[in-house]
């Protein structure tokens, strides 16, 4: 078998990290590869530590260039998808790693990005539950946002469980890579080096309703989010601190028990050992996610946490992890999680 | 007048910080420097940033040395200071850095410390309510921990205005100089950079009891602390994130004016404009406080956070405006609201 | 005395530089602030670490709202120099923080910058041999290039004292906020963490003739310099690793005599114990310059380091040192010896 | 084939990232893992990257339990590899990815190291002439250090070319994963975030006679080598700008064709198109080196500049590769070109 992908919006951050993935991936052929302001040029001078693909050039973003390959991802702009998407056929497996139909509530989708709701596909989640059933054998894959990836694999057990209230409050610090390659003052080195920062405060980060929706599917009921992202000096990598009043009569072992069921058979969730904390520097370059739970008796508060490298788990391993359950391939093929450190 | 100061523990960064603080200070002049292990060094090699000192060399921390100044900081381990103040006199300011007076509660102490009660100096936070008279004329101080400092400021105008539930729920992330000095493997630079972990988990931090003193005093009611504290790749620098579920009826706007009321003839805080948010960068070296608040709405939620730099107001500018006001000095006499950025 | 300084071009990094430290200089009132694109805004947005100037507005850059101060800087892209200082009339004092009247040879200007050469005004280095009379009671000053500033310092004494042949090879590395805050893809937090990236190599950076130029008069003879600047993970400072063949007969000793002659007597220029070398936090925010040289038998060169803060001692700190000088202050007026550090 | 490897050392930096790249090698299998002060700890504690290896517990460094491999990876303390490769026996491969068997010279060894010279295993730098014949079939491998990986490969084929005098100008910038997992104060996070310092200035470093060793072979005469290594903020990578002095006639397009004959068929070694120049970001976690020249005509200096990873291509990479050819694998077994960025 030999599948063949191609990669729209190749020269940005999300498009790199799913090159760097494929060509790791046995069964993956990498076709087109195209960006549109940066049609023509060769990726090594875009991307120069894909080496293996330094001499490649890329083309227009264009249903015919597109056309022709067994798997398309999509890096693009909000908004862009769908125009794509619909030329490419029903039997192209298309991978939108941006928003566009992430949401199931059109309302929440337009209250957030403000433009029309293009529609819902399933789910890039596998480990949420029914995540895999909903991917097997699909063409079309949402890959979720880096933070209700991070948020929700958290915060599921305790939600599945029934061992927390329903208002979560979540505090998160993501590497800059998460905000894009496109030039910004507030994203120069300088900016950045040496400080934290909060953005999207007060329930306006776009990835909100995502997460609500993905709690709220745990719990059965709907569970308001406090969101609260920050920006922190460092390229990759998302911490996720994600507390909720535990309900009466939960204990450690509870918590502790609910985590380790939602985790035993998941290849890329690591419940760390009591004791341990995630830590963003050791999933760098990484599928997998690192996960730790504590009961807070004194404040009556499940805090859990995770780590993920915002780009792989965060967006392009999730897609590949997606489309590997798609195609019918072991989940893990081609993803690692091994993280590069120090 | 020349006030003649003194510092234990001068190699260290609470005590460095302090220097250079000191060394800007109009009124004051720099005496013995202390410093156990590395009594008998010169300074220049131990804190090569503060070049009017390179020459100075290190003593032993003893009372004898310390004697014969009108102020003594002291930047020692936990439970040393006791013994060495009580050698000082009455007469003697003397400004504690560490941790061994500032709960009033002795259970706390015992519980989180693991040692006697010491007892309890005036609270060196002089924007508390009543934090000023507490300190004016007062000879011994108790200077707050640096999460604390900036989690106090950022939630105790909600909770003094009676708008918030007595639950906060609180992540904070903090540069690695808060760690101090002492070389652990987990503080490496290798280890540091590019990773942001959490510790403390779970109510286990130090400066929870200190947190929930200080605003439990604003709120009249004792106020529960869910506190989570993460290591930041960053050198300096405090972002407390602090929520609390707001009370009905609370609007944006009784918010706003709340923290506009608070913070409206205070030398150091700053209220941010609207719409912008705190970032460490911008108080680095400074002893200025960055708060912003929000309502979220729809979670039902009060966001305040806050921004200092962990050295300055954390521990070392928050010990001299407090000297200031224990003297008689105009409170901000030798401090700067001036960061150094970028 | 009130010197009433005005800048233009103060919403970068340059600019912000220099009004911190003329907020901390007891002779100098701050007038107008201009800055083209950002006319109109509000300090505190584009510069939130001043914060005793966040309610400032940028006004435009033009010859009317200049004129009538005692001193203007200019922060201004390089050629834009010339036509603004023109209108300001002799008596003020310009000062010129760009490149336009740094070199004194008209084909090495023009070689370097493609546009016609300006004029060369007094140079504002005071340590160089017949620095601080060039700029007594001067109405012009033509602040020096960052890195010029930090090789010159390092290597005139061994040129000065003909210890060294007249080949200098020389790598600097540079923090970001050299680049200016312009937002460029390269500049982003996300590429510049965790890299180190040469530029301008093999000649072509402009700041090569300007070295030469300096490094020739202390010789007497002209010497060759191979330039390679290094963009480094910081935000602020530069390290010059400069090295040049010792003459025959140059022993440790007599390298040594040079630079403590050499810097015997300067306020801002600190050589190091011998065994401590340069670090570029050591003075970061600060106007000083740490320099070591050792004499490297083996490979018979002499090797002199030098670390300054590229935008205080590099650019804003050196502009107002020679202000002092030109307007007859105390030439460490306002200036300090003090890092941030850690 | 299943390669048997253990892993001496395997708690630090070095060990992990020989651990990193053996997980990834499909002819290897990982048995025994040792480390003196950690026995009997979790892997997962010590290396929490590398999830799964976690649940292995490390065992102490002795004869018996290195044992019963096909290869053993010594990342010892220098002076302790020659008493362990003894007992091993001549048919198990030892790779020593400490310093005691990388120089030819006696008196070098014992000037720079101080001990007496334990002997000269086969250099495992395959890209230097003569390298790959050196290494096929051998069951003792010195890997290189760090530094002389990068700077012999940016250098040597000025050397074997004859275009370049022999005295190299050498400044390198180091991540701090160079200086190992030691806990020292000056290796703190808080202490090297933002700073560039030099060490082991004036000929000290004990990298330097191996660098002399590779030019002057490349040479063939004896090359003077002046060597400055920086300290960077960042966990990895190497930046070295090498330069010497070009022979009489040397001209940019004799420079440009020596150096692609030499890496024309190289699989690690990529010299960049011109006007690209290497970064470490584009190497990290990748066995690539980045290789670009200039001919600086002005100054008469070619300036060759290499970017490595230090802990992959600079160590265990560098390994990896060597065991490959001594195994008689395909060099590039288990290995990539493929950084991880941004």
């Amino acid at each position: 078998m030999a599948v063949r992908a191609a990669v729209a919006g190749a020269s940005g951050y999300a498009g790199g990290e799913v090159l760097r993935l494929l060509l790791a991936h046995p069964e993956v052929e990498i076709g087109a590869l195209t960006g549109n302001s940066n049609a023509g040029q060769r990726l090594g001078g875009l991307q120069p530590h894909l080496l293996p693909l330094a001499d490649r050039v890329l083309q227009e973003t264009t249903a015919d260039i597109l056309a022709g390959h067994d798997v398309v991802f999509l890096a693009l702009p909000h908004g862009q998808s769908a125009a794509v998407a619909e030329q490419l056929g029903p039997d192209v497996l298309v991978v939108d790693m941006g928003a566009d139909f992430r949401l199931k509530d059109a309302a929440d989708w337009e209250s957030f990005y403000g433009s029309p709701h293009a529609g819902t596909w399933p789910y890039g989640l596998p480990e949420l539950p029914g995540g895999r059933a909903a991917l097997e054998g699909s063409r079309r894959i949402a890959v979720p946002g880096c933070y209700p990836t991070a948020v929700s694999l958290a915060l599921f057990p305790a939600y599945a469980a029934s061992l927390a209230e329903n208002e979560a409050v979540i505090v998160a610090a993501s590497g800059t890579s998460g905000a894009g390659k496109a030039a910004k003052p507030h994203l120069l080195g300088s900016e950045v080096m040496g400080s934290m920062s909060p953005y999207g405060v007060g329930g306006g980060h776009r990835h909100t309703p995502e997460m609500i929706q993905n709690l709220s599917a745990a719990a059965g009921e709907r569970v308001s989010v406090s969101f609260t992202p920050t920006l922190a000096p460092m390229p990759r990598g998302i911490l996720a601190t994600c507390t909720a009043k535990a309900k009466p009569g939960v204990t450690a072992e509870t918590v502790r028990a609910a985590y380790d069921k939602a985790f035993a058979d998941e290849p890329f969730v690591h419940l760390l050992p009591e004791g341990q904390w995630p830590a963003t520097a050791s999933v760098y370059g990484s599928n997998a996610v690192q996960v730790q739970v504590a009961l807070d008796e004194a404040a009556g508060r499940i805090i859990a946490i995770s780590a993920i490298d915002n780009l792989t788990k965060g967006t392009a391993g999730g897609a590949v992890q997606s489309m590997n359950l798609a195609l019918g391939l072991p989940e893990d093929t081609g993803l690692s999680t091994i993280g590069v450190a120090p």
